[in-house]
């Protein structure tokens, strides 16, 4: 297979992080995701800890933390900074090895790479709501709770830095609901994907109508 | 092969019709898009060119349009009465038989159903012209012209009716970039998600967010 590079955007409890793993495994390709933060705390200065937290979500003030948040001389905030450690470590991921890249905007980061396959993967709210109960051991109301805001966070900081709206249809080579299709089928359609060579999308038209 | 309805929502330009009526040929089941119109004209009593115009898009000032249509006495527009006509139409055909609906918001207007396989089809802005030029032959720049005006007019006619956003992966069980997967390979993966009995999709969190 040549090589090819999946990024998978994801609903919190929509199983893409777990899709996106399989899809690797049947592949035998590498697998980043959290693996992926100990490279950004080197490259940024960060500790992990705070990568954790702050790498892929918006601040809870939402788009106005990014606005007014507290920025250096060259006008950067420490927002900016640990979002440019992580783009330039995807991109030298997505350089050197065939692999599955989990959320932190690699769709966007990534668009002038003809070897790319963007996917993006929802689902209904009830069955992601069982989802997330099960795998935090919190109730409907906690987990309901959990999606709105992490989902909300994750928007705002694609936004932020792609300037695209985070879950349409036309930034994505693929977009699936895993509640409607099951995890088994959307890996299979990823991998008939990625078998038969489809590469990346581009900045589809859709979102400027 | 149980019940199927499978509704196709797209781009202008993508290959959505035609993937939509190759679904329906090579599943041997009814193919549903400018021969509803009959149906529609007949149910609201108007002619058959003006539901042709007016029934999927909306009026060429977009949501003022509908916000400001002359109304009846009950508060009904003609844009109502037609898209009253052409939602009965479509509740009647999906209760009839296995069938593919292009467009007219059938996905929205299909939403209780359990036997609908919602998809959106999308493309790349060069092919999608490309195959304008071919197929109405125009210039590019008319091409690009007749894209904007009648994705715009769709959009404003989706949001209009169901409150959703036009193209939002959420909407859809299943979305794909038809200039990246190639129409074969979109036809494919609506038959095996047909065959596999994956059924409708919820209206889904994440345009709420």
């Amino acid at each position: 297979m040549a090589k090819r590079i999946i990024t998978i955007s994801r609903e919190f409890g929509s199983g893409g992080r777990f899709i996106g793993e399989e899809v690797a495994k049947k592949l035998g390709i590498a697998y980043y995701d959290k693996d992926i933060i100990g490279q950004i705390a080197e490259k940024s200065g960060f500790s992990t800890e705070y990568i954790k937290e702050n790498a892929e979500l918006s601040p809870k003030k939402g788009l106005f933390g990014y606005a007014f948040a507290g920025r250096d001389l060259t006008g950067k905030s420490v927002e900016d900074m640990v979002y440019e450690a992580q783009r330039k470590v995807i991109l030298e991921i997505a350089e050197k090895e065939s692999c599955v890249i989990i959320g932190r905007n690699a769709d966007f980061i990534l668009k002038d790479r003809e070897d790319v396959l963007n996917v993006f993967i929802h689902g209904d709210m009830p069955e992601k709501v069982q989802r997330i109960c099960r795998l935090y051991h919190v109730n409907e109301g906690e987990a309901a709770k959990m999606m709105a805001d992490i989902d909300k966070r994750r928007m705002t900081n694609y936004r932020f830095y792609t300037e695209q709206k985070w879950g349409m249809a036309g930034n994505y080579t693929l977009s699936m609901n895993s509640s409607r299709l099951g995890y088994e089928m959307c890996e299979k359609m990823i991998m008939d994907c990625t078998k038969a060579g489809v590469a990346h999308s581009c900045i589809c038209t859709s979102q400027v109508l």
